[in-house]
C-alpha cells in the first residue's frame, strides 16, 4: 500500500494525508483518526520523502556529538540518546548528528541549520557563559537547551535537573549524620553540571559554617578509573574526608573499589553519595553496599526533550520560551552511615 | 571568508574547490593541496548545502538504532558510535539515525536510503539469517555489515571479530589450567556474535571430548546486573563450574560481585575470562582481580568501518565486497588460574 493508493481508498489527498499522520493541526481529528485507523488496516507505512514534500518539514532533530582521536565515549550521552530515539520512533522523527571537536560545536550547529536537513536541535554539555545559546537565538529554528549556562540570563528554552539542590541536599544529608571531611568527585570543571553542584555543597556547607576543602575537590572525567583514581588519592591525605559526593554511579564505581582496598567499610569508616543517571548498566541498588543517591532518569530527560522539540516543531505559532526544572529524588541507602568518631 | 571569495581569491570555481575539500579524484593531487592551504590560511569552512550541491552527495552514514520503550540504551553502541564519529569527523561527514523497533530495522533502512539523506549506511546488531543483508544488496546505496550473519552466504562486505576463535582460545586456556566445568555468560541468543562466540567455546570443548552443559549457559542482556543474576544462578547449581565465560566486561563486573559475596576467590577458587570491547568505562585491567580477556576495541571497529564507508562512498567504480575479520587479543591477568582440586 503506498500513498496513492491509501489517497484513492479514502478519497482525501495525498497531503492531507501525510499531514493527518504526521499529527499536524491543520486536519481535523475525525480525519486523522479514519485515516490512521486505514493506515492501520492496510499497513501502510508513510514515505519520508513524499512526506517532507507535504510538510515542508524534515521530521528531524539535529544534535552534535563530541568527538575526536582520544575523546571517550560517553555512558550518559548514549543513555540520554535512547530517550530521544524512543521519543522520537514514536513521532516517526529521526535524527541528524554532526560529530564536532568539542570546541566547534557553535560550527556544527551553524552547518546542521544551513543543511535544512533538522527541524529543530538541542544543545548539551554546556559550559558557563556559554556563546551558543546567544548563537542559538539568532537563528531561526527551535532549538532545546539540555542544561543550562551559570552567568547567562535564563531566558531561553531548556530543561535541566536541580543540580544546585540535589548536591545542597545530599550534602546536608551527610552534615546531619555527623560529618565534616566531606569531599566532592565532581564532574569536569568547565562543565554548567558540575559548577551548579560545586555552588550546591558549598552553600550546604556554608550554612553550617563550613566551608569545601579545595584539596578535597576534584574535577575528572566521569569513568570509574577516575573514581578510583582520584578516590585513592582522597584516602592518602593527612586528614581524609569521612564522606565523599559522586558527580556519577560511575565515579562511585571507581571510588568504592579504592574504599575496599584500602581495608574501609562504606557506610561505616565511609559515607558516599552518588548521583544516578539511572543508567541501566549500572544500578546503585545493585552495589554490594547500595548507594545512597540522588537521582534523576538522563533517559526521561532525553523523552522530555525530544517531546518538547517536536511539539515546538509542529506549532505554527511562536511560544515563549518554556522552562523546566527538575527535582533530582534523594535515595538513601546504605553506604551513608554517621560519621566514624 | 564564503566558498565563492575563496574561489575568487584562487581563481578556482566554486565546484572545483567543495571537490577538493572534499577529496574527491576528479581534483588533482596539487590543486587540492593548494585549496586546503587557502583554506586552513583564511579559516574557510565549507558549507554543507553548497558541498552537497557540488558533489551530489550528503556527506552522510545512515544507521539505525534500536528504540523502544524499555529498551536500554546500551553501553557498546555509544561505544561504536564514537569511532564511527571521530572518522566522520576527518572527512566533514555527518550521520543520520533513524530509531526503529528492534524488529523493524529493515523499514528503517528502506526509509534511510528513500529519504536521499544517506551516501551510504551500515548495519549491526546481527541475527542468524538475517534478511537485511539480501535487503541491502538489493538496494543500490553503498553499505557495510558490522558482524556477520550466521547461515547466510559471506558475500557482503563486512568487518567481524573473530568471535568463535576468541572464544575458543579462552576456553583453550581454561582447559589448560585444567578446568573442566565451564560456564558461558553468553548475549542475546538471536544475535550472531553470541551464538560464534557458543560455537567457539563448543568446539573447544568438543576437541578435548567434552561439551558444553546447557545448564551452564545462559544468554542475557548485557548489563551489570544481568551479570549478577545469571552468575548467583550458576553458584547455586548443585555442581557448580568452576570457570566461567562473560559475553561483556559489564556482565563480568556484576559476575566478579556475585562471586565476592559468595566469598569465593577469583582466580583461585574460580575462573573468569570477559570479552573486553576497550569500553573506556570499564577497565579489564582496573578490576581489584585484573581480569583475562579477549580483547577487541569496538571504537576501532567504528572508526575503520567509518572509513571504509567513505571510501566506497568516495569511489567512482564499483569494487567487490571487502571482507575483515579481526583477530581478538586474548590478554592473561590474575581472573584465570588452575583449576581446584
Amino acid at each position: 500500500m503506498n500513498l496513492k493508493q491509501l489517497s484513492e481508498l479514502l478519497g482525501l489527498s495525498q497531503t492531507t494525508i501525510s499531514r493527518a499522520i504526521n499529527g499536524y493541526p491543520e486536519v481535523n481529528e475525525e480525519t486523522r483518526k479514519r485515516v490512521l485507523k486505514a493506515a492501520a488496516e492496510t499497513g501502510y507505512r508513510p514515505n519520508r520523502a513524499a512526506q517532507r514534500l507535504a510538510t515542508g518539514r524534515a521530521g528531524s532533530i539535529g544534535l552534535v556529538m563530541p568527538a575526536a582521536a582520544g575523546h571517550a565515549s560517553d555512558v550518559h550521552f548514549g543513555e540520554f540518546l535512547s530517550g530521544i530515539g524512543e521519543e522520537a520512533l514514536k513521532h516517526d522523527f529521526h535524527f541528524v548528528i554532526m560529530p564536532s571537536h568539542p570546541r566547534e560545536e557553535e560550527q556544527a550547529i551553524r552547518w546542521l541549520v544551513a543543511s535544512g536537513s533538522v527541524d529543530g536541535y538541542y544543545l548539551a554539555y554546556m559550559r558557563e557563559k556559554d556563546p551558543r545559546i546567544a548563537m542559538a537565538k539568532s537563528l531561526r529554528v527551535p532549538f532545546l537547551i539540555h542544561g543550562r549556562s551559570h552567568g547567562i540570563e535564563e531566558d531561553y528554552p531548556y530543561l535541566d535537573v536541580d543540580n544546585e539542590g540535589a548536591f545542597r541536599d545530599a550534602t546536608d544529608l551527610l552534615l546531619d549524620l555527623g560529618h565534616r571531611r566531606i569531599a566532592l568527585l565532581n564532574g569536569p570543571r568547565d562543565l554548567d553540571f558540575a559548577i551548579r553542584r560545586k555552588v550546591g555543597t558549598k552553600t550546604a556547607l556554608k550554612a553550617r559554617g563550613l566551608s569545601l576543602d579545595p584539596a578535597l575537590t576534584h574535577h575528572t572525567a566521569m569513568t570509574d578509573e577516575q573514581g578510583f583514581r582520584q578516590m585513592s588519592a582522597l584516602l592518602r591525605e593527612e586528614n581524609p574526608p569521612t564522606a565523599v559526593l559522586c558527580a556519577s554511579t560511575v565515579l562511585a564505581l571507581g571510588a568504592v573499589r579504592a574504599i575496599n582496598l584500602a581495608g574501609l567499610r562504606l557506610g561505616h569508616d565511609i559515607s558516599l553519595v552518588a548521583h544516578d543517571d539511572v543508567l541501566p548498566l549500572l544500578k546503585p541498588e545493585n552495589f554490594t553496599v547500595p548507594l545512597t543517591t540522588t537521582r534523576s532518569s538522563l533517559r526521561a530527560a532525553g523523552i522530555r526533550i525530544a517531546e518538547r522539540l517536536i511539539a515546538q516543531i509542529k506549532r505554527t505559532e511562536p511560544q515563549p520560551p518554556e522552562q523546566e526544572l527538575w527535582k533530582a529524588d534523594l535515595v538513601i541507602r546504605a553506604s551513608t552511615g554517621p560519621a566514624p568518631r
